[in-house]
């Protein structure tokens, strides 16, 4: 069940404030870690076993249907428990609804990142729509913020974290894990507060956003802002229509992008969806001669399952964050930002994901080495593009647990470039398969 | 300038007819060759300098600024001069707008396909907006047809062609060439006419569109129908505002699948659009803290443009056309396709291209090398992306000047399986580096 904690005023990086920043979060397993409050020079030196996970541009703070820690007891909220399919996930998102719980096959009892062991915490990010606030939830006036909300940067997901993290009383964590802009976000963590963390995990992502991926997240925004019942962002209220059909548009790129050619060409090929097809095109004269494919049948289905459970507007601000992360801002290059990191990092990737792609891991993994942060890129030879962060666990999971315990020395941690990896395992670090799920079949 | 000519009645594959199909065209320099008429058993045997130009997806009849052919003067038409600028480009679409000459570096006097020695034609397709036939053109009621006008498949086009050619006296083609989906069209020569063509040369194309293709095809397409100016495909008249934001959406879209990760990088980076900027973005609350990027102000830049000069509708029927498409289809496979073409099959292909890639016509060339035709597969370094084929002339007039003289062993024709290319190039076709662009420099 979410917890939802108010941690007061809050000035976001763009300047402008919200008189009480609200955030939705869940935690897992036991705390036996230090005290928040307690001095950063001396978390350096204790340990904690919280971690850290966070969630990528539409997930929430419900990451696994592990047991729920029992201590905190804040401002409860219903939480719905998705078995895994997107179409059953709540409606009602602009309060409380959460998506399904997105990585319980890698985080619970027994698995990689094992709720018996640390303590896990995961905070819905500012901007969000599942119960921390944003443009959908109340603002000053009682009515749902719009666009008058402040506009959030990944930089403000971190320090609502860490202002959520002394709330309830966890100081230095043990790891930062996330995947895609959550793996961004767990990059900022270690510019942002170097001491505060042991290691960081960025799966499936990046220390930027590439110009291909930028300029198809600014094609989905348009999508939204282009459609009529978007209104300006005005569109709260249960006599208004939501901006569906842009927010559709906009999920139908994502999920693109969330697969590759090899994942779509073996997943639907070119056939014609069959009976039972999820069909919400809109009549359409000019199709009369030709099928209704699957590919096409999945991208509306899983579109309009979104619709149900997402806000436009958040839509919005969140990917204007992901776009806007650049690890090195400020510093110069990658490999300053991560200067005063006194921890691990392990850039986990995979072949076919051409949304943060191998290569960018590799880049990030080589700054960190540049500034002595002991740093392994970790290759997972897939083809289910961005996806096999979420979809395959049996990939993710090793590496992440390994790392966890012993960090970038960890068993199933693999560095590309260490030419005889700690697992005796075959890869060839000259002639990685990076590529090989590009194309189909 | 275009020449427009009527083919009489037209039934479409798709079963539906036109009392009139009239096509739109150029032809340049003189022809020579055997006339129409001629018996398809005669005319394998007789040669002619007739080389059919295909035009890609929303290309026209307009391939080169080169002198037009004097013989033809059928209702001529006034015909924009467009110097390489899509911006520049004629209003007034609907009936007979041109875009620029859009392979003027490759066609022309002395270039690669030299209309000295070659009699060029160019047809635009039916289906488009640039003076053939098509949704926007005027219907048997004197109105503009809209989507009462048959669905079009490539087989029409090259049926269309066909007709056209027989009409102005061209019998056997020494070659027919298409880029992109203009190159599928090619490959339906060779299917559907084999005995009428001696070379036929797909650049950037492929037997058919891959999955992921087809699905940001499907999004282009449900971007124009969910625009509410679309009204079901009728838009015309000049009280009615056309589906401007949506072709744009699709537009924009295109633009992403044309350029690769690499070019994308080079050419705008992640930097913010400086003065004279392109923007045409809404008012948006939400970005007041973020930058309106080059790429976002190339790809605003294009669609505006490209909303001046193409049809809405006739971008749903020629993304349908090309999405249809398969080689293999009624045939069992891309060999038995092209069991019967007793010429030769250049497939020429850009490392950078995602949209149509160097696998695909890795495939194409194998298969064509299965039914015995004489094949090559040309594999261009670019990190261009799929624009290449327009935008490296000097890449691509070397190969295809040699292929159209003296076929795949011409010697700039370089087989990416022939250890000893006849150019004597260096080419290491163990590792063709078919991917190195996708990722940016």
């Amino acid at each position: 069940m979410t917890a939802v904690e108010s941690v007061g005023e809050f000035r976001f990086e763009c300047g402008e404030s919200v008189p009480d920043l609200r955030l939705a979060y869940e935690t897992y397993g036991e705390f036996d870690g230090c005290a928040a409050g307690t001095a950063a020079s001396e978390r350096t030196e204790s340990a904690s076993n919280a971690v850290l996970v966070c969630h990528a541009l539409t997930g929430s703070q419900h990451v696994s249907n592990a047991p729920r820690s029992e201590e905190h007891d804040a401002d409860a909220v219903g939480g719905d428990e998705g078995d895994g399919d997107d179409a059953t996930a709540t409606t009602g998102v602009q309060t409380a609804g959460q998506a399904r719980a997105w990585w319980d096959d890698v985080v619970g009892p027994g698995k990689a990142i094992d709720t018996t062991e640390y303590y896990v915490v995961c905070v819905n990010v500012p901007g969000s729509c599942y119960g921390s606030s944003g443009p959908p939830s109340e603002g000053p006036d009682g009515e749902p913020w719009g666009t008058d909300f402040p506009p959030v940067t990944i930089g403000d997901w971190t320090r609502a974290q860490r202002r959520l993290l002394d709330r309830i009383g966890v100081g230095r964590l043990h790891a930062v894990v996330g995947g895609s802009a959550g793996g961004m976000n767990a990059l900022d963590w270690a510019k942002r507060y170097p001491d505060d963390v042991r290691r960081v995990a960025a799966v499936a992502a990046a220390a930027r956003l590439d110009t291909q991926c930028l300029s198809l997240d600014a094609i989905a925004r348009r999508a939204i802002t282009t459609d009529p019942n978007w209104n300006g962002g005005d569109y709260y209220g249960a006599d208004r229509p939501n901006p569906d059909d842009g927010l559709a548009q906009a999920r139908r790129i994502g999920h693109v992008m969330y697969l590759s050619k090899a994942s779509m060409a073996r997943k639907f090929g070119r056939r014609a969806a069959g009976r039972g097809a999820f069909d919400d095109a809109p009549p359409d004269p000019t199709a009369r001669f030709f099928p209704y494919r699957e590919a096409e049948s999945y991208l509306d289905y899983n579109a309009d399952s979104f619709t149900g459970r997402f806000d436009a507007n958040s839509y919005l601000y969140l990917t204007r964050a992901m776009d806007e992360y650049d690890l090195a801002a400020g510093c110069g290059s990658d490999a300053e930002a991560l200067a005063a990191f006194e921890g691990e990092l392990l850039a986990l990737s995979f072949t076919g994901d051409w949304h943060f792609a191998v290569e960018e891991s590799r880049l990030l993994a080589g700054a960190a080495r540049d500034a002595d942060v002991p740093a392994a890129h970790h290759v997972v030879e897939s083809d289910h593009g961005h996806d096999a962060f979420l979809v395959e666990p049996e990939s993710v999971g090793p590496p992440l647990h390994d790392f966890l315990a012993d960090g970038v020395d960890g068993r199933a941690v693999r560095d590309e470039d260490d030419p005889e990896p700690s697992n005796g395992g075959s890869g060839s670090p000259e002639r990685a398969p990076v590529h090989a799920s590009l194309f189909p079949g």
